[in-house]
Protein backbone atom coordinates (compact mmCIF):
# COMPACT_ATOMS: atom_id res chain seq x y z
CA UNK A 1 0.00 0.00 0.00
CA UNK A 2 1.28 3.31 -1.22
CA UNK A 3 0.89 6.86 -0.32
CA UNK A 4 0.67 9.07 -3.14
CA UNK A 5 1.87 12.30 -2.79
CA UNK A 6 5.52 12.54 -2.58
CA UNK A 7 5.80 8.79 -3.00
CA UNK A 8 4.51 8.00 -6.23
CA UNK A 9 4.20 11.55 -7.28
CA UNK A 10 6.11 14.10 -7.13
CA UNK A 11 4.92 17.20 -5.14
CA UNK A 12 8.23 19.53 -6.30
CA UNK A 13 7.12 18.92 -9.85
CA UNK A 14 5.02 22.05 -9.78
CA UNK A 15 7.92 23.74 -9.05
CA UNK A 16 8.45 24.70 -12.93
CA UNK A 17 5.04 26.18 -13.27
CA UNK A 18 5.55 28.17 -10.37
CA UNK A 19 8.89 29.68 -11.65
CA UNK A 20 7.29 30.39 -14.95
CA UNK A 21 4.13 32.13 -13.14
CA UNK A 22 6.65 34.25 -10.92
CA UNK A 23 10.30 33.65 -12.07
CA UNK A 24 12.66 33.45 -9.35
CA UNK A 25 10.56 32.06 -6.70
CA UNK A 26 8.69 28.16 -7.75
CA UNK A 27 10.84 26.75 -5.44
CA UNK A 28 10.37 28.78 -2.11
CA UNK A 29 6.51 28.58 -2.83
CA UNK A 30 6.15 25.17 -3.81
CA UNK A 31 8.21 24.38 -0.24
CA UNK A 32 5.60 26.90 1.38
CA UNK A 33 2.80 25.59 -0.48
CA UNK A 34 3.10 21.67 0.25
CA UNK A 35 4.26 22.39 4.36
CA UNK A 36 1.48 25.02 4.76
CA UNK A 37 -1.18 22.14 2.89
CA UNK A 38 0.43 19.39 5.65
CA UNK A 39 0.20 21.77 8.64
CA UNK A 40 -3.67 22.41 7.26
CA UNK A 41 -4.66 19.19 7.29
CA UNK A 42 -2.81 18.24 10.42
CA UNK A 43 -4.62 21.54 12.18
CA UNK A 44 -8.28 20.74 10.54
CA UNK A 45 -7.94 16.82 11.99
CA UNK A 46 -7.16 18.26 15.28
CA UNK A 47 -10.12 20.86 15.09
CA UNK A 48 -12.68 18.14 13.47
CA UNK A 49 -12.92 20.82 11.12
CA UNK A 50 -12.76 18.32 8.26
CA UNK A 51 -12.46 19.96 4.35
CA UNK A 52 -11.41 17.89 1.70
CA UNK A 53 -7.84 17.57 0.27
CA UNK A 54 -8.55 20.08 -2.82
CA UNK A 55 -9.53 22.59 -0.63
CA UNK A 56 -7.17 22.31 2.31
CA UNK A 57 -4.45 22.33 -1.43
CA UNK A 58 -6.12 25.30 -2.71
CA UNK A 59 -6.42 27.20 1.09
CA UNK A 60 -2.63 26.31 1.39
CA UNK A 61 -1.91 27.89 -2.32
CA UNK A 62 -3.96 31.10 -1.21
CA UNK A 63 -1.65 31.66 2.27
CA UNK A 64 1.74 30.81 0.46
CA UNK A 65 1.27 33.11 -2.17
CA UNK A 66 0.01 35.69 0.14
CA UNK A 67 3.41 35.25 2.78
CA UNK A 68 5.36 35.53 -0.40
CA UNK A 69 3.19 38.27 -1.89
CA UNK A 70 2.98 36.98 -5.08
CA UNK A 71 -0.15 37.66 -6.51
CA UNK A 72 -2.86 34.73 -7.27
CA UNK A 73 -5.73 35.60 -9.40
CA UNK A 74 -8.14 33.05 -11.11
CA UNK A 75 -6.36 32.26 -13.68
CA UNK A 76 -3.11 31.31 -11.94
CA UNK A 77 -5.24 29.47 -8.71
CA UNK A 78 -6.74 27.80 -11.64
CA UNK A 79 -3.77 26.54 -13.36
CA UNK A 80 -1.56 25.85 -10.09
CA UNK A 81 -4.57 23.72 -9.55
CA UNK A 82 -5.08 21.91 -12.51
CA UNK A 83 -0.99 21.14 -12.19
CA UNK A 84 -2.15 18.96 -8.80
CA UNK A 85 -4.31 16.56 -10.80
CA UNK A 86 -1.24 16.28 -13.28
CA UNK A 87 1.51 15.72 -11.03
CA UNK A 88 4.67 13.25 -12.77
CA UNK A 89 5.58 9.88 -11.37
CA UNK A 90 9.23 9.41 -9.87
CA UNK A 91 11.13 7.86 -12.59
CA UNK A 92 11.83 4.31 -11.13
CA UNK A 93 7.87 4.13 -10.06
CA UNK A 94 6.56 2.17 -13.22
CA UNK A 95 9.20 -0.27 -13.07
CA UNK A 96 9.24 -0.73 -9.42
CA UNK A 97 5.03 -1.24 -9.48
CA UNK A 98 5.24 -3.84 -12.42
CA UNK A 99 8.02 -5.85 -10.74
CA UNK A 100 5.83 -6.02 -7.58
CA UNK A 101 2.33 -6.83 -9.79
CA UNK A 102 4.40 -9.75 -11.43
CA UNK A 103 5.54 -11.29 -7.99
CA UNK A 104 1.04 -11.46 -7.83
CA UNK A 105 1.23 -8.77 -4.77
CA UNK A 106 -1.88 -6.56 -4.42
CA UNK A 107 -0.79 -2.98 -4.72
CA UNK A 108 -3.23 -0.27 -3.40
CA UNK A 109 -3.25 3.75 -2.15
CA UNK A 110 -4.15 5.11 0.87
CA UNK A 111 -3.75 8.95 0.28
CA UNK A 112 -5.28 12.20 1.87
CA UNK A 113 -6.20 12.93 -1.45
CA UNK A 114 -9.68 13.62 -2.63
CA UNK A 115 -11.87 10.72 -4.51
CA UNK A 116 -11.95 13.74 -7.69
CA UNK A 117 -7.65 14.98 -6.86
CA UNK A 118 -6.91 10.79 -7.15
CA UNK A 119 -8.89 9.85 -10.29
CA UNK A 120 -7.34 12.07 -12.76
CA UNK A 121 -3.74 11.41 -11.15
CA UNK A 122 -3.97 7.77 -11.37
CA UNK A 123 -6.01 7.80 -14.84
CA UNK A 124 -3.08 10.18 -16.69
CA UNK A 125 0.00 8.09 -15.25
CA UNK A 126 -1.53 4.59 -16.07
CA UNK A 127 -0.70 3.34 -13.07
CA UNK A 128 -4.01 1.97 -12.83
CA UNK A 129 -2.42 -0.90 -14.74
CA UNK A 130 -0.18 -1.95 -11.36
CA UNK A 131 -2.70 -0.94 -8.85
CA UNK A 132 -5.81 -2.20 -8.36
CA UNK A 133 -7.68 -0.12 -4.84
CA UNK A 134 -7.00 3.67 -4.48
CA UNK A 135 -8.26 4.41 -1.39
CA UNK A 136 -8.72 7.95 -0.31
CA UNK A 137 -9.02 9.71 3.66
CA UNK A 138 -12.48 11.36 2.50
CA UNK A 139 -14.78 8.78 4.05
CA UNK A 140 -13.39 9.07 7.65
CA UNK A 141 -13.38 12.74 7.94
CA UNK A 142 -9.99 13.05 9.04
CA UNK A 143 -6.43 13.24 7.39
CA UNK A 144 -3.25 10.92 7.70
CA UNK A 145 -1.84 9.56 10.70
CA UNK A 146 -4.92 9.61 12.38
CA UNK A 147 -5.23 5.61 13.29
CA UNK A 148 -8.88 6.07 11.76
CA UNK A 149 -7.16 5.98 8.21
CA UNK A 150 -5.21 3.31 8.36
CA UNK A 151 -8.17 1.43 10.00
CA UNK A 152 -9.77 2.16 6.86
CA UNK A 153 -7.83 0.29 4.26
CA UNK A 154 -7.54 -2.68 6.36
CA UNK A 155 -11.37 -2.60 6.59
CA UNK A 156 -11.67 -1.69 2.80
CA UNK A 157 -8.75 -4.09 1.85
CA UNK A 158 -10.49 -7.35 3.85
CA UNK A 159 -7.14 -8.13 5.04
CA UNK A 160 -5.08 -8.30 8.33
CA UNK A 161 -3.22 -5.34 9.23
CA UNK A 162 0.08 -7.66 9.83
CA UNK A 163 -0.51 -8.22 5.88
CA UNK A 164 0.23 -5.08 4.85
CA UNK A 165 3.24 -3.09 3.79
CA UNK A 166 2.69 0.36 3.65
CA UNK A 167 5.27 2.28 1.92
CA UNK A 168 5.76 6.30 2.23
CA UNK A 169 8.37 9.09 1.47
CA UNK A 170 6.58 11.22 4.39
CA UNK A 171 8.14 9.82 7.63
CA UNK A 172 5.63 10.96 9.55
CA UNK A 173 3.11 8.67 7.55
CA UNK A 174 5.58 5.81 7.90
CA UNK A 175 5.55 5.95 11.36
CA UNK A 176 1.78 6.86 11.83
CA UNK A 177 1.90 3.47 9.58
CA UNK A 178 3.82 2.02 11.95
CA UNK A 179 2.48 2.69 15.28
CA UNK A 180 -0.98 1.61 13.67
CA UNK A 181 0.04 -1.81 13.07
CA UNK A 182 1.50 -2.06 9.43
CA UNK A 183 5.16 -3.27 8.24
CA UNK A 184 6.38 0.16 6.96
CA UNK A 185 8.96 1.41 4.43
CA UNK A 186 9.99 5.18 4.64
CA UNK A 187 11.20 6.41 0.63
CA UNK A 188 14.20 8.52 2.64
CA UNK A 189 15.22 10.37 -0.85
CA UNK A 190 16.70 13.81 0.54
CA UNK A 191 18.73 11.68 3.05
CA UNK A 192 16.86 13.40 6.18
CA UNK A 193 17.04 12.13 9.94
CA UNK A 194 13.96 9.95 10.97
CA UNK A 195 11.60 11.73 13.21
CA UNK A 196 10.94 11.02 16.98
CA UNK A 197 6.95 9.95 17.21
CA UNK A 198 7.70 7.07 19.00
CA UNK A 199 7.88 4.49 16.45
CA UNK A 200 10.09 4.05 13.74
CA UNK A 201 9.57 2.58 9.91
CA UNK A 202 10.78 -0.72 9.78
CA UNK A 203 12.56 -0.10 6.79
CA UNK A 204 14.42 2.66 5.29
CA UNK A 205 15.11 2.57 1.83
CA UNK A 206 16.22 5.56 -1.52
CA UNK A 207 13.88 4.94 -4.00
CA UNK A 208 11.14 2.51 -4.57
CA UNK A 209 13.36 0.85 -7.01
CA UNK A 210 15.10 -0.90 -3.36
CA UNK A 211 11.08 -2.32 -2.60
CA UNK A 212 11.09 -5.71 -5.16
CA UNK A 213 14.28 -6.75 -3.21
CA UNK A 214 13.21 -6.24 0.13
CA UNK A 215 10.61 -7.76 -0.15
CA UNK A 216 11.92 -11.03 -1.99
CA UNK A 217 10.44 -10.19 -5.39
CA UNK A 218 13.28 -10.93 -8.13
CA UNK A 219 13.76 -7.85 -10.34
CA UNK A 220 13.68 -8.37 -14.27
CA UNK B 1 -6.74 33.26 28.99
CA UNK B 2 -3.35 33.82 27.51
CA UNK B 3 -0.97 30.92 24.92
CA UNK B 4 2.67 31.18 26.51
CA UNK B 5 5.64 29.99 24.12
CA UNK B 6 5.38 32.83 21.54
CA UNK B 7 2.81 34.93 23.17
CA UNK B 8 4.43 35.77 26.62
CA UNK B 9 7.42 33.91 26.11
CA UNK B 10 9.56 34.63 22.58
CA UNK B 11 11.13 31.16 21.82
CA UNK B 12 13.25 32.64 19.84
CA UNK B 13 15.27 34.28 22.42
CA UNK B 14 17.29 31.11 22.20
CA UNK B 15 18.68 32.24 19.24
CA UNK B 16 21.56 33.74 20.97
CA UNK B 17 22.48 30.98 22.43
CA UNK B 18 21.65 28.71 19.61
CA UNK B 19 24.70 31.01 17.51
CA UNK B 20 26.80 30.75 20.75
CA UNK B 21 27.21 27.30 20.47
CA UNK B 22 26.96 26.94 16.50
CA UNK B 23 27.90 30.13 15.41
CA UNK B 24 26.11 31.89 11.96
CA UNK B 25 23.60 29.14 12.72
CA UNK B 26 21.24 30.10 15.28
CA UNK B 27 18.78 31.90 13.74
CA UNK B 28 17.93 28.35 11.39
CA UNK B 29 18.66 25.83 14.39
CA UNK B 30 16.09 27.82 16.08
CA UNK B 31 13.58 28.17 13.35
CA UNK B 32 13.31 24.87 12.65
CA UNK B 33 13.27 23.10 16.45
CA UNK B 34 9.94 25.81 16.88
CA UNK B 35 9.12 24.45 13.10
CA UNK B 36 9.25 20.47 14.03
CA UNK B 37 7.99 20.90 18.31
CA UNK B 38 4.92 22.33 16.51
CA UNK B 39 4.87 19.22 14.05
CA UNK B 40 5.43 17.04 16.41
CA UNK B 41 2.80 17.71 18.82
CA UNK B 42 0.36 17.97 16.02
CA UNK B 43 1.04 14.43 14.96
CA UNK B 44 1.78 12.96 18.32
CA UNK B 45 -1.73 14.00 19.25
CA UNK B 46 -2.97 12.52 15.87
CA UNK B 47 -1.16 9.61 16.52
CA UNK B 48 -2.58 9.58 19.90
CA UNK B 49 0.71 9.12 21.42
CA UNK B 50 1.10 11.44 23.72
CA UNK B 51 4.14 12.87 25.41
CA UNK B 52 4.47 15.54 27.48
CA UNK B 53 6.08 18.86 26.01
CA UNK B 54 9.17 18.80 27.13
CA UNK B 55 10.35 15.33 25.51
CA UNK B 56 8.90 16.70 22.26
CA UNK B 57 10.91 19.62 22.65
CA UNK B 58 14.02 17.67 22.96
CA UNK B 59 13.09 15.27 20.70
CA UNK B 60 12.74 17.95 17.65
CA UNK B 61 15.45 19.90 18.98
CA UNK B 62 17.56 16.39 18.18
CA UNK B 63 16.04 16.28 15.04
CA UNK B 64 16.41 19.86 14.16
CA UNK B 65 20.57 19.12 14.96
CA UNK B 66 20.28 16.28 12.93
CA UNK B 67 19.11 17.55 9.75
CA UNK B 68 21.57 20.52 10.05
CA UNK B 69 23.99 18.44 10.65
CA UNK B 70 25.07 19.62 13.91
CA UNK B 71 26.67 17.60 16.74
CA UNK B 72 24.72 17.70 19.76
CA UNK B 73 26.33 16.17 22.91
CA UNK B 74 24.71 16.21 26.64
CA UNK B 75 26.36 19.27 27.52
CA UNK B 76 25.14 20.95 24.85
CA UNK B 77 21.59 19.68 25.22
CA UNK B 78 21.25 19.98 28.65
CA UNK B 79 22.54 23.87 28.06
CA UNK B 80 19.28 24.41 25.58
CA UNK B 81 16.78 22.56 27.31
CA UNK B 82 17.73 24.70 30.13
CA UNK B 83 17.26 27.84 28.06
CA UNK B 84 13.87 27.15 27.46
CA UNK B 85 12.97 27.16 30.89
CA UNK B 86 13.97 30.50 31.01
CA UNK B 87 12.55 32.44 28.09
CA UNK B 88 12.71 36.08 27.72
CA UNK B 89 9.07 38.18 27.94
CA UNK B 90 8.39 40.10 24.86
CA UNK B 91 9.14 43.66 25.88
CA UNK B 92 5.14 44.72 26.31
CA UNK B 93 4.10 42.25 28.08
CA UNK B 94 4.84 42.72 32.09
CA UNK B 95 2.64 46.18 31.54
CA UNK B 96 -0.32 45.07 29.22
CA UNK B 97 -0.70 42.32 31.94
CA UNK B 98 -0.49 44.96 34.99
CA UNK B 99 -3.25 47.22 33.18
CA UNK B 100 -5.39 43.77 32.55
CA UNK B 101 -5.41 43.23 36.10
CA UNK B 102 -5.47 46.67 37.95
CA UNK B 103 -8.82 46.77 35.65
CA UNK B 104 -9.79 43.33 37.67
CA UNK B 105 -9.70 40.94 34.87
CA UNK B 106 -8.62 37.49 35.81
CA UNK B 107 -6.01 36.23 33.92
CA UNK B 108 -4.68 32.73 33.24
CA UNK B 109 -2.45 30.84 30.96
CA UNK B 110 -3.69 28.09 28.77
CA UNK B 111 -0.24 26.42 27.22
CA UNK B 112 1.11 23.29 25.95
CA UNK B 113 3.77 22.78 28.28
CA UNK B 114 4.57 20.69 31.01
CA UNK B 115 3.99 21.72 34.33
CA UNK B 116 7.26 21.40 34.90
CA UNK B 117 8.72 23.22 32.05
CA UNK B 118 6.02 26.23 33.07
CA UNK B 119 6.66 26.55 36.69
CA UNK B 120 10.08 27.92 36.55
CA UNK B 121 9.33 30.04 33.44
CA UNK B 122 6.36 32.27 35.27
CA UNK B 123 7.91 32.62 38.60
CA UNK B 124 11.37 33.13 36.84
CA UNK B 125 9.50 35.93 35.31
CA UNK B 126 7.68 37.21 37.90
CA UNK B 127 4.29 37.09 35.70
CA UNK B 128 3.03 35.13 38.94
CA UNK B 129 1.97 38.39 39.87
CA UNK B 130 -0.56 39.09 37.34
CA UNK B 131 -1.27 35.48 36.24
CA UNK B 132 -3.80 33.38 38.80
CA UNK B 133 -4.07 30.11 37.04
CA UNK B 134 -1.56 28.36 34.66
CA UNK B 135 -3.01 25.49 32.89
CA UNK B 136 -0.88 22.76 30.68
CA UNK B 137 -3.14 20.80 28.39
CA UNK B 138 -0.83 17.75 30.24
CA UNK B 139 -3.98 16.08 32.08
CA UNK B 140 -5.59 16.02 28.89
CA UNK B 141 -2.69 14.01 27.12
CA UNK B 142 -3.75 15.92 23.81
CA UNK B 143 -2.20 18.84 22.32
CA UNK B 144 -3.40 22.35 20.62
CA UNK B 145 -5.93 22.93 18.77
CA UNK B 146 -8.34 20.49 20.27
CA UNK B 147 -11.00 21.32 21.40
CA UNK B 148 -10.72 18.93 24.60
CA UNK B 149 -7.50 21.29 25.63
CA UNK B 150 -9.77 24.59 25.20
CA UNK B 151 -12.34 22.85 26.74
CA UNK B 152 -9.96 21.89 30.29
CA UNK B 153 -9.78 25.75 30.21
CA UNK B 154 -13.70 26.31 30.99
CA UNK B 155 -13.96 23.15 33.42
CA UNK B 156 -10.94 24.54 35.34
CA UNK B 157 -12.12 28.39 35.44
CA UNK B 158 -15.84 27.64 36.34
CA UNK B 159 -16.72 30.44 33.82
CA UNK B 160 -18.83 29.93 30.66
CA UNK B 161 -17.13 29.73 27.28
CA UNK B 162 -18.65 32.63 26.04
CA UNK B 163 -16.41 34.73 28.97
CA UNK B 164 -13.12 34.02 28.03
CA UNK B 165 -11.11 35.56 25.81
CA UNK B 166 -8.22 33.88 24.21
CA UNK B 167 -5.03 35.58 23.28
CA UNK B 168 -2.22 33.66 21.47
CA UNK B 169 0.27 35.06 18.79
CA UNK B 170 -0.02 31.28 17.10
CA UNK B 171 -2.50 31.96 14.35
CA UNK B 172 -3.41 28.59 14.50
CA UNK B 173 -4.02 28.30 18.38
CA UNK B 174 -6.06 31.49 18.02
CA UNK B 175 -8.01 29.81 14.70
CA UNK B 176 -8.68 26.80 17.42
CA UNK B 177 -9.77 28.57 20.19
CA UNK B 178 -12.54 30.35 18.16
CA UNK B 179 -13.55 26.85 16.78
CA UNK B 180 -13.94 26.16 20.09
CA UNK B 181 -15.93 28.90 20.89
CA UNK B 182 -13.81 31.82 22.51
CA UNK B 183 -13.53 35.67 21.73
CA UNK B 184 -9.93 35.81 20.36
CA UNK B 185 -7.36 37.74 19.48
CA UNK B 186 -4.29 36.65 17.13
CA UNK B 187 -1.38 38.66 17.91
CA UNK B 188 0.89 38.96 14.26
CA UNK B 189 3.63 40.64 15.30
CA UNK B 190 5.41 39.47 11.92
CA UNK B 191 2.48 40.77 9.51
CA UNK B 192 1.55 37.23 8.17
CA UNK B 193 -1.44 36.55 6.51
CA UNK B 194 -4.52 34.39 8.74
CA UNK B 195 -4.69 31.06 8.65
CA UNK B 196 -7.38 29.25 6.58
CA UNK B 197 -8.59 27.27 8.70
CA UNK B 198 -12.64 27.62 8.78
CA UNK B 199 -12.45 29.76 11.92
CA UNK B 200 -10.74 33.14 12.11
CA UNK B 201 -9.69 35.44 15.18
CA UNK B 202 -12.20 37.96 16.02
CA UNK B 203 -9.15 40.64 16.45
CA UNK B 204 -6.09 40.94 15.07
CA UNK B 205 -3.53 43.35 17.03
CA UNK B 206 0.30 43.61 16.29
CA UNK B 207 1.34 43.26 20.04
CA UNK B 208 -0.16 42.84 23.92
CA UNK B 209 0.02 46.60 24.36
CA UNK B 210 -3.20 47.08 22.19
CA UNK B 211 -4.87 44.56 24.41
CA UNK B 212 -6.08 46.88 27.23
CA UNK B 213 -7.84 49.70 25.09
CA UNK B 214 -9.18 46.67 22.77
CA UNK B 215 -11.13 45.16 25.75
CA UNK B 216 -11.87 48.80 27.06
CA UNK B 217 -9.46 48.64 29.50
CA UNK B 218 -8.67 52.33 30.99
CA UNK B 219 -4.55 52.27 29.71
CA UNK B 220 -2.48 54.13 32.88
Amino acid sequence: MFDAYGTLFDVHSVVELCDELWPGKGLLLSQLWRAKQLEYSWLRSLMRRYQDFAKVTEAALGYACAALELPLDDRRRRTLMAAYRELATFPEVRDALAALKSAKIRLAILSNGSPAMLRPLVDRSGLGRSIGTVLSVDPRKIYKPAPAVYRLAVERLKVPKSAIGFVSSNCWDACGAKSFGFRTFWINRSGAPVDALGAAPDHVIRSLAELPRLIRVPVS
